[in-house]
């Protein structure tokens, strides 16, 4: 049970603003950012290498952390200072041929798609994506369809940026896992407003971010690669730390997920994920889904019945983000109301899915994404913004 | 001129004990973590989002501070999240082919040399070390002999982890700009402890770290690309900000050298590291220089007096880093004595420089690094500590 009461106190902006942008950044609770502070007063002390060796065994205690949270190994954790290079040094580790194919989605986001595309260019890999069903989702279906024995990955966003669709993750792990297919889930704005199980899931690298629904701060990610298919991945790039030199003209990878990681790590950072994180465990991932999809239901509920204003969401079961346009207001125009009434949304461009944005012929969205320390209030203010705008 | 008194006010710490490791990580001044509280306190207050457009002009201005630091423009500027992954973006991204040469120093650092191991596993480049002088020094005539059509890269350490040397940085840039040869200098040590000047040294590219001389954050560096250089290189890895998504089936790099950046960053980190490269342009880094340079002096004399202690430091002009071993002590043991008497300082292992390690068949070394804002009593306890061991 969320104690709302408790959560706001420990997130005093919330006294101050509704904030409605955690698939952006999240605001940060209390005991996140005193962690953060006080490691940083710990070096201004002691120094930096003094510090970390003081909180080893809590610095240490996040790959625990972070592998409850997706029901990993910590073996199979590397903590990273940010979701993109996590999904990057397991994507460019992984070997791909002409003729070679990625299969992905409509609603992939920027960032892995340059990464294909690029990849493509080097070599000579062919990117597929697999059309979405009725409800705008992957469709599986097709997705099986699609298999052959050139499918060398398969690399989807499982709640993608731009609006409240969760991808039928489970299912794409299944055909996965039966074809034998790496499977690369890009889970940011997943993991921290549901539960999210490797296991279950059943797919081979995980990647997140510590800034939006897990409310750590920013400078912060994670990646998850199951321990089978780590062990065949040499990372693009390795220092001596990912890679010990152990002979003059010899290095030897680590055995386990940090070989994707470098030695110098922002430690402040990082005790501040590990805080978020239990933070998040604490609360119950099943309560906070919850909380946030009866909040995310109310907004979508609230905003459809206003003339002139359009959800976009996307698929059956949507998320926490929600994703609109209003009639004769731009995104920014739309943003800005919300602001002066003392709420904080936010806009996704096209640019930032734009596969789906050109098949949908989207202009930019506003985009809320109420978390569970947000009230019912607050949601029926935005309502009530947009409802003036009309 | 270093106002002293100031300087270890704003420094608290060093009224508590002798920090002596500043080639690890050096204190950071009072000013530099209250950036970074002041940034972490605005965004749990109003979203990080918000609070990166709030302190846009401050965030932006990183750029010129670290482009003075080095006397280089602000787009030749990249701020990382580590030296590491400043120097391999740009290493990786350098094309190589079977036959080619990388040419190195012997006292090149670990997480460099495994990186050249990787390339030249995946590529078939050559890895030849240029000999040392005399003084343990590059040797600049051998360099120049060594140089052919097939030498794709210089790439040296300017001031190596593991004790004084001071490598002969702008005669290497003077070889390598001769012959058309790209030049990627490691200035890990060298920044924040002595003037950088990129147009001065000759080099196409360097890297550095904020934690230490520069006595900023860590989790901080930034990369320098020569303007001509970088609009050639394609950064081994990509996302939307390197490369916006511009259409389906294209990409287009940024101009300047945040192709070499990720989209996400850890903004309060950077606006630690700007206040920090501030911080030392206000000092000078002429008279930096000299400070560090009288206190190593004093240091080296005083353990070069004591029967039992000897200096291991390379080159004619030793920077403010200061290696020696103990007789019957190894260096753990030393660097807990010192600690037991208030002293902070490390040590180097083998594994950090095996080319130069095995060479001259070190020890694990005690490694003692003063900075400006020590006193000349700090390094006289840290010689009588040595003295009273043997």
């Amino acid at each position: 049970m969320i104690d709302l009461a408790r959560i706001r106190a420990e997130t005093p902006a919330t006294a101050r603003r509704a904030y409605l942008h955690n698939a952006g950044a999240a605001l940060m609770p209390t005991p996140v950012v005193d962690a953060i502070k006080r490691h940083l007063d710990l070096e201004a002390e002691i120094g930096g290498y003094a510090a970390a060796a003081a909180e080893a065994a809590q610095l240490d205690a996040v790959y625990g952390s972070v592998a409850r949270l997706v029901n990993a190994q910590p073996d199979e954790i590397a903590l990273m200072d940010n979701a993109t290079i996590a999904w990057q040094m397991a994507f460019y580790s992984l070997p791909f041929r002409a003729g070679d194919r990625i299969l992905t989605a409509e609603a992939e986001y920027a960032a892995n798609y340059v990464a294909y595309l690029q990849t493509a260019k080097r070599t000579g890999v062919t990117i597929d994506v697999v059309p979405s069903d009725a409800d705008g989702a992957l469709d599986v279906g097709a997705l099986e369809r699609m298999i052959d024995k050139r499918v060398k990955l398969i690399a989807i966003t499982w709640v993608p940026t731009n609006g409240g669709l969760t991808n039928p993750a489970a299912a794409v792990g299944r055909i996965a896992r039966a074809h034998g297919i790496p499977y690369l889930l890009d889970a940011c704005q997943a993991v921290g407003q549901m539960p999210v199980d490797v296991e279950a899931v059943g797919c081979d690298i995980l990647s997140a971010t510590g800034r939006k629904f897990l409310r750590g701060p920013r400078g912060t990610g994670f990646l998850y690669v199951r321990k089978s298919l780590l062990e065949t991945l040499e990372p693009p790039m390795i220092d001596h730390f990912a890679a010990p030199w152990v002979a003059r003209d010899r290095y030897a990878l680590r055995p386990d997920a940090r070989r994707f990681e470098n030695w110098e790590n922002n430690y402040a950072a990082r005790a501040g994920l590990g805080v978020a994180v239990d933070y998040a465990l604490a609360l119950g991932l099943d309560a906070i889904e919850a909380r946030c999809r009866l909040l995310a239901r109310r907004l979508r509920a609230g905003l459809a019945e206003i003339r002139g204003v359009t959800v976009r969401d996307l698929g059956r079961d949507p998320s926490a983000i929600v994703s609109f346009t209003v009639d004769g207001h731009d995104a920014p125009a739309v943003v800005a109301a919300a602001a002066a009434a003392g709420i904080t949304i936010g806009a996704s461009p096209p640019s930032s899915t734009r596969l789906d944005a050109e098949a949908r012929a989207l202009p930019p969205l506003v985009r809320a994404s109420p978390h569970y320390y947000n009230t019912e209030d607050e949601v029926d203010r935005l309502v009530a913004v947009c409802s003036n705008l009309t």
